[in-house]
């Protein structure tokens, strides 16, 4: 059954109008009748079986007949970087890291980071799709663009990943599930962190990461990150 | 120290001219001048580092000033896919794969493939490039679209990826680093294996596996896949 989205709370035998671009997809582009079946998520855990009572192609109105609560997990996966110079990296990733399973996104502004802005509007749309696309029930969060210091103020202690020399690392692959479970995971931007930004952050009880042999992309490196941890955090 | 590839056995001391893509990089794009020093792969494990004679934009002529051998690593991550019909997605795959240390990448023809023909120098390119960005030493083996039952005979036991419930299924993380060190995982296609190609698939020893708790697109598996294997490969 084609899965479609609508960020509402769910109740067994309401009728509610479907956002425009999901009522055109339905009754324009799938040519769906009256009476036919369509399973509805909102991103919040729910899935609901709906019918369709009046196939409007901005105003489709449906009626919730069945309702089903799925449980969020008990970890929460966390990767946050600067959005990359090419914007497709960015939008590529946030596409695969919603398909792992990921629970938050965070974008970072940097000393070096070129891009000082991105379309979260955009990016919020490419999830909703790959979240249908994989079957997942929850819409994982994408923050808004924040300074490096602002995000420590906000989260700590982080796991860091970055490539220069400057601190001891250990291998993301070697931590425990239990160091794991709830920690944000940062990932060194394009020309890395500034020294300065190193200090910083070395402070609190972060960890500095590495992620294997290979020098990765950042975007490459967020979802090597991001796999790493599903992983391990899953039953 | 920039890095270009060219893809023959380095000796000290020898004199060659290097392909024309990279002579056109080394003199038009970064205008370099004779005298100055490149670092060079050869995609078979040898770094060079050599000195520019003659910056002919065509026909770039280096002395090699010295040669360093790396060891190639004690196993082999070898991803088997069919080819996604939109070819983006797969040279995208490609990318990262290589990024990640992959070592080998068959394209295989299922009944359910869309898309009956790649271009392997094209990937090959994507695979170059990708090598040289996050310093490589070894190119991957790209192999030429086989079918499914070809693959078979030429690699066996696999491990093989895929959605559909007509297998019972191990999850790819919880194998061991002797059962994974030489295994070929194929992914299953867009729009899954046939039960007829299941079947022929359960001959052998083969090993059927699931890769978690979501339904992941052809790639985004293919690169879960890799990810997993170099996490727990790697020293």
């Amino acid at each position: 059954m084609r899965i479609f989205y609508h960020p509402i709370t769910f109740e067994q035998s309401m009728h509610c109008v479907l956002p425009e671009d999901e009522s055109k997809h339905i009754c324009k582009v799938l040519r769906m009748q009256n009476g036919e079946s369509i399973a509805l998520v909102n991103g919040k855990g729910t899935e609901a079986i709906a019918m369709i009572i009046e196939n409007h192609p901005k105003k489709c109105l449906i009626e919730i007949q069945s309702v089903k609560e799925f449980n969020k997990e008990n970890f929460h996966i966390h990767i946050a970087l600067a959005p990359t110079k090419n914007m497709d990296r960015t939008e590529w990733l946030v596409e695969k890291m919603t398909e792992l399973g990921v629970h938050e996104i965070s974008f970072i502004l940097t000393s070096q980071s070129e891009r000082k802005n991105i379309k979260l509007e955009r990016l919020e749309k490419i999830a909703v799709s790959a979240m249908k696309q994989s079957k997942r029930y929850f819409l994982p969060t994408l923050n808004p663009l924040i300074s490096l210091r602002d995000f420590f103020e906000l989260h700590s202690p982080c796991g860091i990943a970055h490539c220069s020399e400057l601190t001891k690392k250990q291998n993301i692959s070697k931590l425990t599930k239990e160091q794991i479970k709830n920690l944000p995971i940062i990932i060194g931007p394009e020309g890395d962190f500034t020294s300065e930004e190193i200090n910083m952050m070395q402070k609190n009880e972060n960890l500095f990461l590495h992620l294997g042999n290979t020098r990765l992309r950042t975007e490459t490196a967020a979802l090597y990150a991001c796999a790493i941890l599903k992983s391990k955090l899953e039953e």
